[in-house]
Parts: C-alpha cells; structure tokens; sequence
C-alpha cells in the first residue's frame, strides 16, 4: 500500500527512462514502486542495472495515437488500466502515467470513479515561475467549461496547491484577456462573480498571459483549451529561448570561454524554470492520487513525479479534497 | 493623401515617443505624418526638436480605462476619433495609434465602417518568430467566435500575410490543443473542415501553442479570448527571459567581461523577437487601413507602426481585402 504504482510503458522513453525513474526514486527518497508492463521488458532493464522490482504485467500498448475511450475498451490489458487496477485495489498509494493523457484521464475515471460531489475532474500542471511555481487548473481534460466548472477547479487546484507550497494562503488568478472586472468572455464574466464569492480573501481577480512566470499568482483558473494553449506555449518558448542560448555558448572558442565566467549563472537563474523539478501533476477530483508525467519525461522527471505521488498520498490529497468539495 | 495620420496622444509613452517617431520616420523613410492630439504639446516638443510637421487638434482625452463606447461617444474630440475621420476624409492614408485598443476598434468601425462582405473585423497581431514572423488573427478584438468567422479572419490574415512578406503561398495553421483533426471544442471541431475546404494548399492543420516561434506557420487562427492569450503569454515569457539574461550579464566584472565575448551574438539572435521591428498591426476588415500599436511603444516602434501603415496602404491592402471578401 505505500508503494507507488508506476505505468512503465507510458511517455516517449519508455520503458527505460521510466524504470531509471523508479530506481533513482528509491535511491534518493526511499520511495519503493510496482512497475506495471511488459515484463520481459522491465525485467531484462532491471537485471543490467542490477535492481529488483515488484513487476506487474500488463501486456496491452496505448500508444499516443489512440482515442482515450477506445483504449480504455479494447486495451483491457494496457499498463494504464492495469496501473488503476491496483490503485483500485490498494496496491499501492498512487499512480503514475506519462502515457497518452486523455487514455488515463478516462481509465482512472471509469475505474476509480470521481470523489463524491465533483462534477467534473480536472487535470492540473504545475508551472515553475521566477519565484516557485503555479498550479494550472484545468491543463486540458476539459475542453468546454462553464463558470460553475471554473469554480469546483479553483477548490480542488487550491487545495493541491497548498498541500504542496505549505503556503497557509494562495493568490488565485481568473485567465482573462484583461484585468477589469467587465473584461472576457461570459464565461469568464460570470466567474469572476463567483470566484469572488467563493474566495473572498484569496481571489485576486483576473490574470493575464504575461502574468504566469513572474510569481504574482499562486493558482491559475482556465478552461481546458485555453489552460492547454497557454501551458504549452509558455513551454515551447522556454525550450527555443535555452536552445538558442546554448546554440550561442557552444558557437566558438570566445563564447566558449564566455559560458566558464556565466554558466554557473545561467544555470541557476535558468534552472528555476526546469519542468523536470516537479516531473508531474494530479488529475483533481478522481478517487485516488493520479499523476500525470508529460510524454517526454527522462529519468529525472519520472523520479520526482513518484516523489510527488508519494507526498500527495501521505499528505492526504484526496482527503482533503473530499472536504474541500463537500463543504 | 499621401501622410500617415498618427495619433500623438495614444499609448504610455504620449505624446513625446510618438511625435519622435513620426520624426524618424520622416528622416529614415521620408513619411510624412499628421499629428493628431493636444495642439499646444505637440507643439511645444516639435518646438524643442527643430522639427514641423502638420498637427491637427484634438482635446478630449482617451484612457487606457475608458470603455470603448463610452469613448466614442462621450469624447467625440479625441484623437482617436479625429484621426478616423481625418482619414475617412482622405486627408492622409492610414492611422496608427498606440492607445486604448477597444476605442480604436470601435471608432474604426463605426467611423469608416466595414468593407462590404465583412462579418466581422478582427484584430491582427505581428509575432517575430527564429525565421521571420507570424501573423495571428484574432488578436483580442474577438471574445468568442463562431468556425465560420475563423475562416473569414483566415481569409484577411492570409491576404495581409502576403503582402507584407512577400511570400506567394503561406502556411496556415488553427489554433488548438493537439494536432489531430478531431482535437478541440466544437469551434475548432468545425473550423477544420472548413479551412481545409477554403485553403486545400495553404492549410496546415492544427498547431499547438508550441509552434508559435518556430517558423512553422505564416498565419495562425484563433479566437480573439484564446490568441489574446497567447499573445501576452508569448511577450511576458520574452520579457522576463530578456530581462534574467540582462540581469546575469550586468551582476559583476566577470560577467560584464563575458558580455563583451557574447554580446555580440546575443544581440543578433534575440533581436529576431523584438516586437518593435513591426510597430504595430492592422485591422483587418475596416474600410481603411488602421495600424493598432502597442501600448508600450517608444519612437523605434512607432516608427515602424508609421511605415507599415504607408506599405499597407501603397501596396492596396483594402482593394485586396475587398478582392478577397468578394470571392
């Protein structure tokens, strides 16, 4: 049961990168997983590394391709749907996927089923800024939202963000295309009133795009398809900006010598924005702690995403959560 | 017939910016402008500079506060509203402002009208990309939008797209969560049938918010609410890295010295994203050329807002618009 359960063959380096996740995990934090897939796969990767495992296996690919309820269907045996399995059975504390999202987004909602009293699940994303990071809520499993969706993402996505900040108080920011009240869309018109009814002492009103890296917002609310543009093109930049960059220190032998006097600079004001630090975030308001890791994690990614697996179960994530929703 | 018509008293840096860069423009390119605004301080820093242009009144003052309606009607003597109908009497070829964007729009529109076929005019922005730029509609004028106002914001993005770049084909791509033809809401759903009916070689797909620096795509369409968004994350993420980069180069001797090795290259390769390079954008589907600038604009920008506002009008932007409207 303390285990965290570990989808092996889900993201772009599967399963490799995925078993070196869990072995640096334990390495590290002492956290112990279950490796769900292929089990001559895992177990020949486990053997050159010289480490043993619990491996389950589950003999169904879900490649990135696949429509989520399709796979869910006639990939009974998929890593997903066996990884939710387990959790389903208290295997372990929690799972962690860097598969094809919408694919566990539907497994661990039809497996696991939804916290009572959630209308909809919400995918959330944690955002490095200048200052520590912000929680996104929804990141993209919601494509449509009303106002009254915004709001139940803004409880669940507070409570996620505290429990991982510490912080006794968060600044909660609506994604609009202004600052004035009047400004966006119904949508937005019409959350805004409700935001600041539901948080009075935390609601900070609307945020713009240029305000997602600076620090000034703890908890971001969007629908899905905005929520998703804005994460990825906040990414996309991030990564051009730092190819350029190394483009530019590797050019010659004069910048070169230039990266020896500010690399160890560069590093550390740039290493803030590193997405590999928090390796992953949970689906909000399924019944049961569900990370979600992006497709390209390497080993680094994946270890910190089990550590977050690991924090959120012990903290008491879906506890929490099933409060916050109930009152 | 033949000057641009600037509105002095438009954006943060009024009117002092704007009558330099009207100055520069005049000097590097020979266009000649009106000044629109406060007779007396327009005056006063033409005085200061040695300079002369033609000034045109105009006393009530525009906001970055003020609701657009109220703008129109209430301040029927701001130098928004006298620079539109200074074109609308052929008095010069085009405007450019840098102030409050909901009053241009909406003076723009009931002043000089729609061009005839037009559903809706949309706001255009420029985005520097690693190989050129990048034209999205709709910028923020738009907060939500219908598939078959996507494809007609398509329709001018694509005609001013290759008038300013000169390219005979371009690259059109949709805005939306995932590259596949079935991702997105019901908008986006729709919209990708239609642009691939309307545009069989130029459409692209489905770009994500990835793709926007990449050069991949010359026009990007989107709902106002969602390229709004995108468009301030782009500049804010742009701004802050700028601004970690400068801060390392400028902390101490050893770092300053680096600088002078890289500099050099550092200058070359972002300089590529310097929004200032366009000024400013039009709208599109106004019976006139309107260049929007940004709010931010220092005489650089200004400057160049003024000479995309004389290309677009010397190169038929509104014939090609009507052209394409009518087909």
């Amino acid at each position: 049961m303390n285990k965290v359960i570990v989808d092996a063959m889900g993201g772009d380096y599967a399963p490799l990168e995925v078993v070196l996740g869990a072995s640096l995990a334990r390495k590290e934090f002492g956290i112990d997983s279950i490796l769900v897939g292929k089990k001559d796969k895992i177990r020949k990767i486990l053997d050159e590394v010289g480490e043993d495992f619990e491996v389950v296996d589950a003999r169904d690919m879900v490649t990135m391709e696949d429509k989520p309820v399709h796979a869910f269907r006639k990939k009974k045996n998929s890593s997903i749907n066996v990884s939710m399995n387990l959790l389903k059975e208290k295997k372990g504390c929690a799972v962690v996927s860097a598969g094809n999202t919408g694919a566990v987004l539907t497994s661990s909602y039809f497996i696991l089923g939804k916290i009572e009293g959630v209308v909809r699940p919400t995918q959330s994303a944690i955002i490095p800024t200048l200052s520590g990071f912000l929680v996104l809520v929804d990141a993209g499993a919601n494509v449509d939202a009303k106002s009254s969706n915004l709001v139940e993402w803004a409880k669940m996505g507070k409570v996620f963000s505290k429990l991982v900040s510490g912080k006794e108080k968060i600044k909660i920011g609506l994604l609009n295309i202004g600052e004035e009240e009047e400004k966006g869309n119904d949508v937005t018109k019409e959350a805004y009133r409700l935001l600041k009814d539901a948080f009075p002492s935390e609601f900070e009103g609307n945020m713009e795009g240029k305000d997602f890296l600076t620090g000034k917002f703890d908890l971001c609310v969007a629908d899905g398809f905005t929520g998703n543009i804005a994460l990825k093109t906040l990414e996309g930049e991030a990564s051009l900006f730092l190819n350029i960059i190394r483009g530019i220190f590797k050019k010659n032998i004069i910048t070169n010598i230039s990266w020896l006097l500010v690399g160890k600079e560069f590093k550390r004001e740039f290493s803030k924005f590193d997405y590999e630090v928090y390796g992953g975030s949970p689906i909000l308001g399924i019944d049961g702690v569900v990370i979600v890791a992006h497709g390209r994690s390497k080993r680094k990614a994946v270890k910190n995403a089990i550590k977050m697996a690991k924090e959120l179960s012990d903290k008491g994530l879906i506890e929490k959560l099933r409060n916050e929703i109930s009152h």
